[in-house]
Formats: C-alpha cells, structure tokens, sequence
C-alpha cells in the first residue's frame, strides 16, 4: 500500500460527510498512518477551537487506513469501541494524526491514535480503539 | 430550558461540521436530552449503514445539549473524555440518541448515551462520558 | 442458572486474589448478575474509601458471572475492554455491583455495570466492557 | 523522587489488598515509572494466566506512582477514568508496567500505561486514564 492507494480509499469507502474532513494521506508504512487534518471555519466552535467530533472523527478514519495498510487489502471491519482523551484545545492549527496497530489477530484488532498541533507538535487528543474484523 | 432553546443552541454553539448531522431535539427533562439524527446518504457508508464517527459525534452533542439543560445555562465546558461501543450496524432508520447526566459535580460532570434504531428500538451504540466544566 | 451456582464458580474459575474480594452472588435473572462487595479493611485506601482496583476487579468479575449465566454455561472467553469511571468515593459501606449483559453475538459481549452503596445507593463506579467468547 | 521513595510509598498509600500484588518499583523518570508484578500463583486463572483484574490494578497503581513522581509530592488525587484493552494473554512470566504521564493540568492530569511480558517484551495490556488532582 503507498499514500495514494490509502487516499484513494478515503474517497470510496467513507460517508460523505466524514470525506468533508478532507484529511490528507501524509505517510504509512507497516502499522502506521499519517494523517492531515486540515484547520477549517467548518469545524470550528466558538472560539476558534477544532471540535472534539472532528477529532474523533479522524481518529476513527485513521486507524481504519492503518488497518488496511497493515493487513494490505480493504478486508471488511467494524469499529467495536474507540476511547478518547481531549487533553487540550487544537486551535488555530491543523491536527495530525498518527494511528498505529498494536495488535491484528484473527477476529480482533487493536490500535492507538494520536492528534497533534502541526505547528507545535503537542499532543491534543489520544484514542484507543478495537477493531472486529469480519 | 425546553426543546426550543436547546434547538436553538444546536444552531449558535455547534460547528457547522456538527450542524450538518441535522439533530432534531424532541425531549428533555432533569437530566435527559433525546434527540433524533435524521437517516441521511452522507452519514452512510457502503452498505447504507450509519458511520459510526456520525454516531460518536452524534453522542457527544446531545450529551453537552443535557449537561446544559441539566445546569440552566450555557456554561463553558470541555469533553474529558468519550467512550463508545458500536454494539451493531444502524440501517435504514433514524437514530434515537438518550443523554443522561449521571452526575454533575463542581468541576466534572459524567454521563452516559445511549443510541437505538427509530423503528425497531435495538440500541446499536453505547457511550460513556467525561466533561469538564470551566 | 442460579446464585448458589454462580458463587460457586467465584470459588472455582477466579484466581486467589480476586476470591479475597469475598464477593456475595446476591441475585440473577436472565442478563443481570447482582453481587454484594463487603465492606473490608484490606480494601481501603488510607481515609477508609474502598480503593479504585477493588471496584474494578469486582466490576469485571460479576460481568463474567453475568455473561456466564446468560450463556447457561461456563464457556471460555477474555476480556477485550474494559472502562470504568468513578463518579464518587465508596466509604462506610458494602458496594453493590449490577452487571447487566447488553448485546451477546456469536464472538463478541458487551456489557455495563454499576456500583452503588449499600446503605446510600448512590452510584460511585460505572463500568463498560467488552468481552471476546472463545 | 526515587525508586526507593516509590517503593516506600507502594507500603504506605494503598490497601493491603493492592500490596498483595508485591509491586517491585523498578525505574523512574521525570514523566515515566516502571514497575514489575511477579508471576504468583494468588493471581492465576485456571490455565496459568495473569487475570486481568490483577493488571489493571497494577496499572492503576504504576500510574499514579508516575504522578506522584511528576508532581514530586503525595498530593491528594483520585482516579476519574481507567480504560484497559487486553492484547492477549499474560503467562508464565513476570509483567513489565510502564506508566507516563501525558499532560499534568491544574486539575486534571492524563496518563498511559502498557504492561509487556517480562520475558518475552511483547505488550498483554494498555490503559488510558484520567486522574483529578485535588
């Protein structure tokens, strides 16, 4: 899988809607991707911050194209539960988003995702997510 | 405060990202908000199933619209944290998302969301919640 | 499946450290399990609240008894996730653990469980899971 | 801080019940504790594995050593939030816990926490959480 490949199936196998985060395939490689996440008036609450459902959001999208990366083919899964932490505001920046598989088993996948200011680098948002895969 | 207001606040503190899912507030009471997400081609992926990031978005919205009827007004606040469990596929219905603040102390506030099919009831999404109030 | 049942497989399928819990099988019905934690010195933090870790064990354990009872048998299986917020302290009082088994397909379980005190109850803990059967 | 002081805190700070674990402080740093939980037979399921109650109260408790160390006092706080995935099976072998703080705020504090085989370095368990420093 190359970033092309990745960012072509953002196209084709999300919701409209999650497509309108217009997230930016950067890197992958065995279990990780990454990902951008544009600053967008769209996104903003009061105040200029990214809102928490857009983190999510990516967080969720990223680690799905981790796990295609990583098993190599658009296998069907369903997410079984993502877990985040806000841990401050992102604001005035975009996000990037790294998810990385911990685990693929048969049945079950495990992974991590991080959100961080692209201008300072600080970490902003952490998930945790179980993957079944069918 | 009644449905109106907290229709009204959908539209005033919300990105327009988050306004696009289309919420309808139907009830509240002391500490419950119901909402409905409309059925909609650009929250479906293939297969014409509800994304998940729409459903987590989704909770985390009518959870803050509980916390602010539950506390009177419209109180800064921040999600800590947000958990979801994607108990099965929501298809070719409406959702029915059920906030409850389960506790509301000085500086945290917790609650949990439940989410089921309009037509036949089945909770397909379970979240548990996290907020900071400022 | 009944409470003489289920508190024998307390002795039989947890290990030592959890059987110190002393944990009661108080009822059962066909996806609750309801359990009594008594109230013990070995369990409490300095200021006489019982610890964080003690909920949780006791969260997970009476989950298990739950998905045992509404599988009618002791099938093997693991916990994939499990979340647990803590509302308020429990101090000066037995907790009671309601497990309730809230979707059980063919692979995966999901379920919530709630701590309240005996004498007050007042919820303190809040647990959801995930469990993988084998 | 050092590992000694950590290690006379372990005594001192928590219940007997989570003594029992005999957590052997290993390392510390400004944002990090490692700890090691020793295999003992007290802890095992039938067929030799750690049961995960034991690792997600030594996760708990290795995390909030790292924040004592961080703080570099025994400031009064009480878990908020303590999410654990369960990778696989832990067995035969001594756990390896390692916990980092990720941001330490005014109120809130955010840490990880990953428990690997001692043997074999492979991660069994990951946690995230939320602490509130009172």
């Amino acid at each position: 899988m190359d970033t092309q490949t990745l960012q072509a199936a953002l196209g084709e196998y999300f919701a409209p809607w999650v497509q309108a985060l217009a997230l930016e395939v950067m890197a992958c490689d065995g279990d990780r991707v990454i990902v951008r996440l544009p600053q967008q008036a769209q996104l903003a609450r009061v105040g200029g911050m990214v809102c928490g459902q857009a983190m999510m959001a990516a967080a969720d999208t990223c680690m799905v194209l981790a796990l295609v990366n990583h098993l190599g083919s658009f296998r069907p899964m369903t997410t079984v539960q993502l877990n985040t932490s806000f841990l401050k505001p992102l604001s005035g920046q975009d996000g990037i988003i790294e998810s990385r598989v911990l685990r693929a088993g048969k049945s079950l996948a495990f992974g991590e995702i991080d959100i961080r200011g692209a201008n300072d680098g600080k970490s902003v948002c952490r998930s945790s997510t179980t993957y079944a895969l069918l």
